[in-house]
């Protein structure tokens, strides 16, 4: 059970953000979910902001990232009902808000992955892709979506 | 009739831009449609270029946004013969030129979802990613590319 | 046969380079695979870096985009065992380390797209979306991911 070892990993899931437009959390197609982007927004507030490394610091950002991926687990439970549905993590995508000398994308998204991993097993080997954009939403330092099977 | 929502809404399609490279504009797998990244292209000339907010105004920018939709509905009209077979709006993905201290990416895709939503109804209730991109092609201010579902 | 053609051409698949981070370079889902982000990778080292055209030149990154291209079939190949199996490129991802007044992203991702045609013939004819980018895992030129269908 997905939800137990999530307790046993201590985390608890929000009430998942709104999204910040005219747009839904999560799109289910065929065995397919899609969820929108998510930042990283607890508690109604955007908790880091920022462009790495000049604003905010790559440990900041590994924190903005495991956030993203808690507020993609709060979406997806809010329309699946449980965890358990999903089979598989199929893709990740993660942008990171840095400056152009900025080169460790990864560092910053493997934190979402790895959590992925502690949470799914071998149900959360998933592809992905890591850039470095311009800006994201209210400044927030990472942006995650996600695509996932579902059985 | 999609068509039809669109007259009333003074909406008319264009013939669609050519892909400004090697591919094509619409490939269909199983009920998927995946649209590539339209740009603010109307009668071979791109509406409106340049970084918001410093090169290009918010306002304008979210016109950017509608005509990319406007050429999203275009190309899947041609490649489907009718808009009616889109069952549902599944991912919306929005660039925006963007400097690096303009963080309302959401406000300026929001015209492009409101715009689906206005034509497809529940239809259009879409997920999306919303990120700030140091640059894009032909120096559009906006590219939006889509994934629908058809029946 | 798909492996014939590569050898027609003269591209030799190169032993795919390992993620850099936690996940993996393909996930089958249905009848489609998604490949995640490749880098101008070879040998271990970054081939191409830097950002257009300030410390890299069009002419470089779409070597960069060209060697991108040929990770992603690296990867389809150890993941299907064969290349044939591939029934249709469905999206191609470009993403560019771009300045901001740099906007000919689409001319250094034709590279890829014209080898997939060279490969693949109809098949090939792909979806796309490029765009320009503030920074690349590894300061890569050039990142592209793919989603492909198969038989």
């Amino acid at each position: 059970m997905i939800e137990e070892k999530l307790e046993s990993l201590g985390i608890l899931l929000p009430t998942p953000p709104k999204p910040a437009g005219s747009y839904i959390p999560v799109v289910r197609t065929g065995n397919l979910v899609f969820v929108s982007g998510q930042i990283p927004m607890k508690d109604g507030q955007v908790q880091f902001k920022g462009q790495v490394p000049t604003t905010i610091s790559v440990e900041d950002a590994q924190k903005a990232a495991r956030l993203c991926i808690i507020n993609v687990l709060a979406q997806l439970k809010v329309e699946l009902g449980t965890l358990d549905k999903i089979s598989r993590i199929v893709r990740v995508s993660g942008f990171v808000n840095s400056s152009s000398e900025f080169y460790e994308q990864p560092k910053i998204i493997n934190t979402a992955s790895d959590l992925l991993f502690e949470i799914f097993g071998e149900r959360a080997k998933h592809s992905r892709i890591a850039v470095g954009v311009a800006s994201l939403p209210l400044n927030s330092a990472v942006e995650i979506d996600l695509i996932a099977e579902t059985t």
